[in-house]
């Protein structure tokens, strides 16, 4: 199959997809959608347009064995997850794909992966706008457009002293699934099975991320493991943080929770798996304390649990509070691509 | 080195470059730069926003041993490329790169990518504001943004009969001196020079493509060779075209001209490497008999060399007017990434 035969199979759209009211605005955004030169976007007035750019490469950030639909979801989703650690709205994206020849032969695999990229897509009125294709080791990297109001944007930056530190949903089920698949412990069959969902279909946050403007005073998507993002907003804000343990206890993953695999695995194993594990997707963010009930009444409008786990301090670093009320000192090391 | 030190070292800027009067738009439209879970850009009132991504894989677009810095231009050329043809001007663009272990730890080699690619973006005033990087198979993956007037853009889709078919500067050296490095034929080294340095720092036609605007009813960059990007424009205008083959000579490469490597190939040959070579980044556009005298002003006011070659017709196909006014039929196949 050739290049220009495998875009108008696969990803090119006559219509654009149907959406309900509220994702209208990405449809008026889109002048000009694949087969040009270039797309022509035109975010709505008083508007500005937020970019974000992820880099999947087969082996690296995912298996070679992992369903294509779901791979498809997943390059979506951790893109719309930036856009979401920002208050922003979906309008479109790219994709620039590099098949190695038995993938691009291979109509079974490129329809599924297509499959799980629209549904997600449609599922946020967020269009398909361009990209490129060629041959080469797999790789999908994919730009995404948003739209947020001038000034409203959450920022790395604006985390304040006295700031409480919250975070959405649980941590460490991609983790925990991580490690069972690459053989480092092994899960109860069920309990795999739900982990694995988190690892490869995350849920980005977007309607958390848009309800929390004007309330936040910072924020990011936990990619790379809460104490390395929460690291890259103290680090913006020229802050420090404490966290304290018996609250971040509350974030551990659904699936190793004292429901199902708890007894598993000792609790500092747990703890660390949620401060440090990655590939999670929910939101870090700071907040002052006069606006807690507003903070928990966006979780409830955006049916996102979120977690009151600490405040922002004056001296910098990041440190964990026992419940005996000592603070260690917690390396706040992200996860590296390179490492 | 890891990855948050590689982005620091070599692409991190704390000052955004200076720049002259004419490219100081780019550095109002970005709000917020590299560093946060998204870069923030503000087209001017009035103004869309046009967006276009290019991958480039090592072995597929570039050789292994290409010059970095060469590399650097090349991936941004490209993508600058397509805003010249959509006639938008250059804003940002981010950058997402997948290296091996070995690039990686190899300070010569990305400075001098960096310098490369910063190098052509300053000179256009386009700041790059965000990215990825990952370990990976080499992969350059450049998304960039310009802006146009509203309703003002070159789409493919404007062509009309009775247009003026025309192409900027010469076309074919690229595919010269790509076919004496595969060892396809050879060259004389001074030629070879030359060729080269069309093929692996080809200068993308801003400021032609926006001198056109108002101007041409349709135009495209010359990346898969004339006849298949004419064939773009023909396809999404519903139309067809015939190519003066006397006035298309003026066309063939510079490098290959009169003066120089012409003795060594036949006409024919150097006409086939004119119409279908690829790599050029010139603009291929159309225009109403009308506003011939406009047309040649921007060229002159771009400093391109603008050549008329043909004309639109109803009848779809592409045909090459011989010197006896014979019409053949010409296969306007383009250069297609997976053959």
């Amino acid at each position: 199959m050739g290049e220009f035969e495998l875009i108008e199979r696969f990803f090119k759209r006559n219509q654009p997809p149907t959406l309900d009211g509220q994702a209208q605005p990405a449809i008026n955004s889109v002048v000009l959608g694949i087969g040009d030169d270039c797309a022509l976007l035109r975010p709505a007035p008083g508007m500005q347009l937020a970019v974000s750019t992820d880099m999947l490469v087969e082996g690296r950030h995912f298996f070679a064995d992992v369903d294509p639909a779901a791979l498809g979801h997943k390059a979506l989703a951790v893109n719309l997850s930036d856009l979401a650690a920002m208050g922003a709205e979906p309008l479109a994206f790219t994709l620039a794909l590099a098949l190695p020849p038995e993938r691009a032969r291979d109509e079974g695999w490129l329809g599924a992966f297509a499959h799980g990229l629209f549904a997600l897509a449609d599922a946020h009125g967020c269009a398909l706008i361009g990209g490129d294709t060629t041959a080469g080791p797999l790789n999908i990297c994919i730009t995404v457009f948003g739209q947020v109001p001038a000034g409203q944007a959450l920022r790395r930056d604006g985390a304040q002293v006295g700031d409480d530190v919250w975070v959405s949903g649980t941590l460490g089920d991609a983790r925990l699934a991580l490690g069972a698949l690459r053989g480092e412990w092994t899960l109860p069959p069920d309990v795999l099975a739900s982990a694995r969902q988190r690892l490869e279909r995350p849920t980005p946050r977007l309607t958390l991320g848009q309800a929390l403007r004007g309330i936040a005073s910072a924020a990011a998507d936990i990619s790379d493991g809460l104490t390395g993002d929460l690291g890259h907003i103290l680090k913006a804000s020229n802050a420090g943080a404490a966290i304290d343990s018996k609250d971040a206890f509350h974030l551990i993953a659904f699936c190793a929770g004292p429901s199902s695999a708890s007894d598993s695995f000792d609790k500092e194993f747990l703890l660390k798996l949620t401060l440090t594990g990655g590939d999670d997707y929910e939101l870090v963010f700071t907040a002052p304390p006069s606006v807690r009930a507003a903070v928990q009444a966006a979780g409830k409008r955006a049916a996102a649990c979120v977690t009151r786990i600490g405040r922002i301090e004056e001296a910098s670093g990041l440190r964990l509070i026992d419940a005996r009320g000592r603070a260690t000192p917690f390396a706040a090391r992200a996860f590296d691509h390179f490492a």
